[in-house]
């Protein structure tokens, strides 16, 4: 029995991949700091629980394909804080983000067609690529350049009569990078002279810092027909576990075949639907605290990390990430040596190597993605053992 | 803007595309019998709802990409009533059975391959094809023999060079039809001659009627390294809003595989995973009452029908479908007209064409399925008002 070549191809998770060798490490008795993976700490709002908990009809019956009226209506609500007009026909209530990513991805291409993405870049969309067997073709954005987009020539020379869309993905998860209302029409400028899609992971919108503002595709009007928006309550909510997302686009054709798409699932999950749309209700001022304590973690990861000269790492703006370019020579190593050989009192880190977030694999192979999804306090440690960590393992090379 | 070929032409649901039309209907004030939907109306297990009501984490965090051992652990043991052994590298948790046929689908082959489908089929097949590019091949089967497989030197004709799996539906949707061991046995050995995967869509296994017993492929050992089955409690545990189902093999290849498929979009919903290993631990007697309801239904339906000696329909075996060949020529606009022009004392009808369960477009015009979900008394009623609409309509034309 021979299972398929995207079968056989299909990534692993850089992010999980180093999971077992993690457990032999707690097996041993050490403490882990886990900045591998983008699970925050922020409990999920209790209205999401209530809002389940009250449920009382007698059967959990088949919601509509493209999810409930609450949810939409509740999400649209919330658009309006950032003046983005949405209609109910404009919203399909996926599972996680990531089906709205499948969604798009069959939707704007066939097998061999091409969708540009500046790398690094969030590695799940490799997997969806494989299943839909498009083509990734990479920018490439720099550390030393806080992984802001290269010239909009370097982009333009990537179209082929095979692209079908450019995908961005703002704020950014691997970089912490929020690219600027400039960058983002840029790109729809380009995206818009070759007829393309332009795709938009927005699910960290809620999380940018120094008072920088978030800049959405769909604020641009122009766009209309180009734009399609990943989403999610994941992050936003913090309910990683609820799978609820959603993709927006006011393209009518989409619209048309992405309920399709979504028929043939049946329907998003009911009750966290109702979970979800608890969360959009809630005040925006929900956001306040959290971006607070998101911020001073950033500024105290910076520091403790900034402080090694060889380190190279802009400020992040947004999300809860930063990708660090270290001075080691294979980061994949770097990583797995932290878990299997170091420790500082007992004590060691667990970071993503930064190959995983590239298309090809080789590249980068001195950087390390952290999520700073731990309090401040354990984030000084963490960084401090990061630190102490290259000392030791340039001293053993 | 255009949109991708598999984005045009992934299928309708043949099941809800006459919903706009039935709106229509019940805003005129015509009651509609909803016999086109699966959607039981057996009351989900209050023991589903009482563990999720029961979480009291803080964060709804990511899970494991496979699903969690609670829910894997009740379902190896819910097996063992058949003796089936399952161990939980076995199993990957889904959304819902769909995705793991999408999942199945994605691994068995590569765009242009080819899946062999005893026809009517179950209409999703033909969504998750469009999305994985293979080709359905279908083998007919025919309401006078009670759409049991034909010989299977049949089947054996269809196979070629790109054949890389065959899928069975047992008991069935649409048709109700419960293969025997002796058809899953022939069909076994074809697979395992041609070294082609056996993929089973086993999500209606409770529901046999008449003291059949089902046959599952599971229970053939030599087929450890083809079977895949699909499974859910969608239907088994009537929580079809709830999106939990599972991919099963023994084959460590494909569970290799479909763990980076599953890492892809993270993990399925915790909640209901929770809710569902609690109906994993329901005893079996909880199914007896459900299928002596269900075999009701299907006796009082069937007896109403066949009354009308033009109607083809052998008694199905199994589920909650039959499939009637009707003495009219065209069951889509006979659908469609039972909505919008016909009632008797102000109540209609609603069912679903037949040749959405197809996979060429203009198949078995004259065929409705129907999903016997009410009670027998409305069953009763719903029976006699097709066979009066089957009269009037064939007066008109």
């Amino acid at each position: 029995m021979k299972i398929s070549a995207r079968g056989e191809s299909i990534q692993d998770s850089p992010i999980r991949k180093l999971s077992p060798v993690a457990i032999k490490t707690k097996e041993a008795g050490k403490k882990v700091y886990h900045l591998n993976i983008g699970q925050p700490d922020i409990p999920t709002p209790p209205e999401f629980f209530e809002a389940i908990r009250s449920y009382s009809e007698k059967v959990l019956s088949y919601g509509p394909s493209d999810g409930i009226n609450e949810l939409k209506d509740a999400m649209i609500n919330y658009f309006k804080r950032y003046d983005i007009d949405l209609m109910r026909e404009n919203l399909t209530i996926t599972y996680g983000g990531s089906e709205a990513v499948s969604f798009a991805f069959n939707i704007i291409g066939d097998p061999g067609d091409e969708i540009i993405i500046p790398e690094p870049f969030y590695t799940n969309y490799n997997g969806y690529a494989t299943m839909s067997d498009l083509k990734i073709v990479p920018v490439p954005t720099m550390a030393e350049t806080g992984f802001h987009l290269p010239d909009i020539s370097e982009i333009e020379k990537k179209i082929t009569s095979r692209t079908k869309a450019i995908l961005i993905c703002s704020p950014n998860n691997p970089t912490g990078t929020v690219f600027s209302e400039e960058e983002i029409r840029s790109l729809g400028e380009v995206a818009k002279k070759h007829d393309l899609f332009l795709i938009a992971d927005e699910v960290y919108k809620e999380f940018t810092y120094d008072g920088i503002r978030h800049f959405s595709v769909l604020e641009i009007d122009e766009l209309r027909e180009n734009v399609i928006v990943v989403d999610s309550i994941s992050k936003r909510y913090s309910s990683c576990g609820a799978r609820i997302g959603a993709m927006i686009t006011r393209n009518k054709d989409v619209m048309v075949s992405v309920l399709k798409f979504a028929q043939a699932r049946l329907c998003p999950p009911t009750l966290e639907q109702l979970g979800a749309a608890a969360t959009y209700k809630l005040p925006h001022s929900y956001f306040e605290d959290i971006k607070k304590e998101y911020q001073l973690r950033r500024d105290t990861l910076y520091e403790v990390l900034t402080a090694n000269k060889d380190i190279v790492l802009r400020k992040p703006e947004g999300a809860f990430y930063l990708m660090a370019k270290l001075p080691v020579d294979d980061s994949d190593d770097f990583a797995k040596w932290m878990l299997e050989s170091f420790d500082v009192d007992g004590e060691t880190v667990m970071v993503a190597p930064g190959g995983g977030f590239y298309s090809a694999e080789g590249e980068r192979t001195d950087e390390i993605r952290i999520a700073y999804v731990l309090d401040s306090s354990k984030l000084k440690i963490a960084g401090k053992i990061i630190l102490e960590a290259i000392r030791e393992y340039n001293k053993k090379s």
